[in-house]
């Protein structure tokens, strides 16, 4: 196995930092990478906002509820889904690019391209010796973000990552199994190993809470999930996103 | 710098690939580090499909057009937005989780959990001295993909991704320049700044093509992205989503 496998496989989410900022350095190598990704047909369809106003920070750390690493950590970045820029472009070349951005198409295209520079920025950072940690939080309250970083149309903040030096570092939470994930040639299509599948992984998820919080806590993998589910979360993200002219035909 | 960001900042798409199957075992380290990237509030809300009948990636490397990697390559994965084991979930749990996964936030949440985990995967495999190239054009026909696939609703397939010992390797194409893609604090509000960033890097570009095709192309990169844009490609997405019961509301 080499390095950056190692670095791979030894992800954890870091929700505690140390009081040490990045320097502009670090953050410039961190967005180069995420630069690096692949993009589809060579769109570039995202941006990153990195958040250094302490101000802004502890707003951030308001929207998203309990979660003071957002407002506490080396840097925080943003990362949005962002057709503003093609916009611009059908200006500069005087087309029509409006079907074009205003697609599912697209939106999905600006989501994806944001994810992968995302993620290449985790594990740059990680491999630097930082901690990261996603904030889907973010999407609590969109609207509030959207006046704070002052996006503009065709533009959508997706989530945000706190990166920094790790203060304390958690254990890591055991996957599906592989085989419940990755399937050959075609989807499975037997429903009762797909649900034997869940049932083992209930076993070690209840098993895994269970020696981390002497016996206090060993709920299963669909309970989890099922109750988070059925309490239906951002439900307004639907009229937001379309509000920004995305994702609308 | 280190050898994982010099990987990740290396990485540039393989279009030709050796006549060399990846192992079982390059696979399975692929997919472990694909599922131990970050996932939203641990939903795990994706598949990934290995196609390895040969017959199946000549009828994919149909439906993307004129791309011959797909059929000739180490191994092929499809990254699919997957909500489906969340619906089973509702059955074992027996409870509503229906308004939840057919929302548009649990659709990004969803993309963003595939592209994650692609990302992971195509860093492993350049780390092992592979090569990798997103295919989105397999949503192209998504519903051909589906029946080669045999996904259920709930289920999106994203992009697929061709991975194998590279025959060749192109050029890395320059991306937009740092201060274009990464704001601080907010988002770039000054119009003017914002084209002259685009200007500059259509100089870059159109250098780009000219030094690598002897002066016969030299498009910038507004002009080739608006060409694109204008075209409309695939906009038959948002009602392929919705038909799987995705991004409804």
């Amino acid at each position: 196995m080499n390095k950056t496998i190692e670095t791979i496989l030894d992800h954890r989410s870091i929700r505690s930092f140390q009081d040490k900022p990045l320097t502009r350095e670090q953050i410039e190598t961190i967005i180069t990478t995420a630069q690096a990704a692949s993009t589809s047909s060579f769109i570039q369809a995202y941006s990153i906002i990195g958040v250094s106003d302490q101000n802004k920070k502890d707003q951030l750390a308001e929207v998203v509820g309990n979660q003071p690493y957002v407002a506490k950590n080396g840097h925080f970045l943003v990362f949005c889904a962002d057709l503003n820029r093609h916009a611009q472009i059908a200006e500069m070349e005087n087309i029509d690019v409006i079907p074009s951005i205003e697609s599912t198409e697209k939106f999905m295209v600006s989501v994806i391209d944001a994810a992968l520079a995302a993620q290449n920025a985790a594990i740059a950072a990680e491999s630097m010796g930082l901690g990261i940690c996603y904030i889907g939080g973010i999407r609590n309250n969109l609207e509030a973000v959207q006046s704070l970083l002052k996006t503009p149309d065709y533009v959508v903040p997706l989530f945000g990552m706190a990166i920094g030096y790790p203060a304390k570092v958690n254990d890591k939470k055991p996957r599906l199994p592989l085989e419940h994930v990755y399937m050959e040639n075609e989807y499975q299509q037997d429903t009762a190993t797909f649900i034997k599948q869940l049932e083992d992984y209930n076993q070690v998820i209840s098993a895994y809470y269970r020696e981390r919080t002497d016996g206090k806590r060993e709920d299963t993998w669909t309970e989890q999930i099922g109750q988070m589910l059925e309490k239906k979360s951002r439900m307004y993200m639907k009229d937001f996103v379309q509000n920004r002219k995305m994702d609308l035909r």
